[in-house]
């Protein structure tokens, strides 16, 4: 049966064509189906301006929408009709196999913790996200889901990231790392000097730490950060990547040579700007929950969105939650799981957009 | 009287040569003297090989050397006669009137720690560092000499910062941001939360949280955050950097028109480098002692260290310190500045290299 995944319509900051535009995309790339949730007059509208009439598409219409600005937590409390929150509905009730949203990722989290809840062990889940790099992609977790950390959240991020790791991109034994201001394991505060006995003790394949400018060398398969490092990271990348290009447009517009040299290499730009784009790799998973979903970028445009759809699917068909919680039990028996940590007896997780 | 400054010959990935040659060319560019500490054979052989001699170039042997794996404070302990420390003595004894190193840069503030003290009030020195943007340059700190952080040691920094910021860049009321992963008062870890409600006391230019996206705006004259965020924050940026131009010269070495191309706009690549290279900044000040330093990049060259002269010197000339222990002195009146952060009461500083 072909996966199915929820799209929340009406988050992302180009409006709802842009979503449907990206499901459209999906449905004819790939084989799935895509139930699309939000104001129904709207979504109709974008579909008859693409022309669009497809049984692989459904719609759900939802009538409130959770906005960028509000507390995540209280609004998936009182919103019960907000698209996000009626998608992972969809989820627990199994008639969807993962939700994708470029909306709010506090009120996506917290609507999909309200929903459909954690992974079994799981004391905290959090946000991933794929780091193009000078090689292979580096899965960074955790992006910003998870401000204040202990350090057995940050093994288990380590434990969640190597699943996601080995299913999207094939990895067999993923290379962890921690990310420090050091090489040395005597390095860093103290949340990355205790997570590192952690990871010594596990049976994950740990490097040991990393540094921020590994990041960016692709040498490691995952590297685990507290969620306001994580968050403070790509935000800093996002920043310099804009910063560089707007510096070297500058540079390039002051002379004719300058001018001419840039239009003869534009294609070697073009590669370069694709090569560094984020939509490639389709938003950030929710990792941990009981359930699969995404968090896209506000700004995502339509081929991000299908990207997004296309790594959901991929997350579902290769099971990701299934060896998630194989490696768990896995360090389970190696002692390193705290004790106790299920879900009921954990705080929620604190979010941010 | 012109402005003695000491360089510690023996740090820094390029070897004395190279430390040498920027002293030559700061007491030929700048008013000043330098005194060269470092093995005596090997700076007059780079001094011969510069065919150089100047009276105010001075030369005082040292026997040992502290490597950059080796324990910051150990190594200062036990090595008396290791060049940094030797260095610090003579800043101790006015007989420099600031230090600059390349080496081990915890080794650097454990020797001046040890040698000249804190500021009085001052509960953790730290080490500032130098953003180029694209508007004006921004001063960063903490990047990496206190790993565990307070709310007081953070509201600190804002201050030692800003009196940096005021002295090199001639702001008058620089503008203070709190590094945190939203822009409302109420995102943040902890840490962030608590120090965010010390600076609203205060009667520094606060103007709340940034985000690591601004750094690269340079819209803020200084952004605060614990030494661990501030050197992944740095070393991000670096390893960033050098991806992005290795992945685009990649991409303009795939083609003949690119390569052209390349050649025609190459001074705009030179300007770009010139804008981005952080050795036009001279290296990242230690804020906080009882004296001036300036710690520089293992690879730093010539030009990065003669401006990190010229940025010492400047510390000294338009008197830094007076300028922190001013504006400790508003905190304390503001009722922000925690009582009993006196040097003798504080844990000694956590250092890094």
């Amino acid at each position: 049966m072909a996966v199915h995944i929820a799209l929340d319509v009406m988050g992302g900051d180009r409006g709802p064509a842009a979503m449907v535009s990206g499901a459209v995309q999906a449905v004819h790339e790939l084989d799935l189906e895509v139930t699309l949730l939000g104001d129904a007059q709207q979504i109709n509208k974008a579909l008859g301006d693409l022309r669009v009439q497809d049984s692989r598409l459904h719609i759900v219409h939802t009538s409130q929408i959770i906005s960028m600005d509000e507390s995540p937590i209280e609004a998936v409390r009182k919103k019960r009709d907000a698209s996000i929150v009626v998608a992972f509905g969809l989820l627990k009730e199994a008639r969807v196999d993962a939700v994708v949203s470029a909306g709010n990722s506090g009120a996506t989290m917290a609507a999909a913790v309200r929903m459909v809840g954690r992974l079994k062990k799981i004391a905290r889940p959090g946000i991933a996200s794929v780091f193009p790099t000078l090689k292979n992609p580096v899965v960074m977790m955790d992006v910003g889901a998870n401000v204040d950390c202990r350090p057995q959240h940050l093994f288990q991020f380590g434990v969640m990231a190597a699943a996601f790791s080995r299913v999207l991109f094939g990895r067999q034994r993923p290379t962890v790392g921690l990310l420090s201001i050091g090489e040395e394991g005597g390095k860093g505060n103290t949340l990355v000097k205790q997570t590192h006995e952690l990871f010594l003790k596990s049976s994950l394949n740990y490097i040991g730490n990393v540094e921020g400018r590994d990041i960016f060398q692709g040498n490691t398969d995952v590297i685990i950060c507290d969620g306001f490092v994580g968050n403070v990271c790509l935000k800093v990348s996002e920043g310099l990547a804009e910063a560089v290009m707007a510096m070297l447009r500058l540079e390039l517009s002051k002379s004719v040579a300058a001018k001419v040299g840039y239009f003869l290499a534009r294609h070697a730009f073009t590669s370069f700007k694709k090569r560094v784009d984020y939509s490639e790799y389709g938003g950030a998973p929710l990792l941990g929950m009981n359930g699969t979903g995404i968090v896209c970028h506000g700004r995502s445009d339509a081929k991000a969105i299908k990207n997004a759809i296309k790594v959901a699917a991929e997350m579902v068909r290769n099971r990701v939650n299934d060896h998630i919680v194989q490696l768990l039990n896995d360090a389970e028996a190696a002692g390193v799981l705290e004790q106790g940590s299920n879900p009921d007896s954990m705080e929620p997780a604190e979010t941010v957009t």
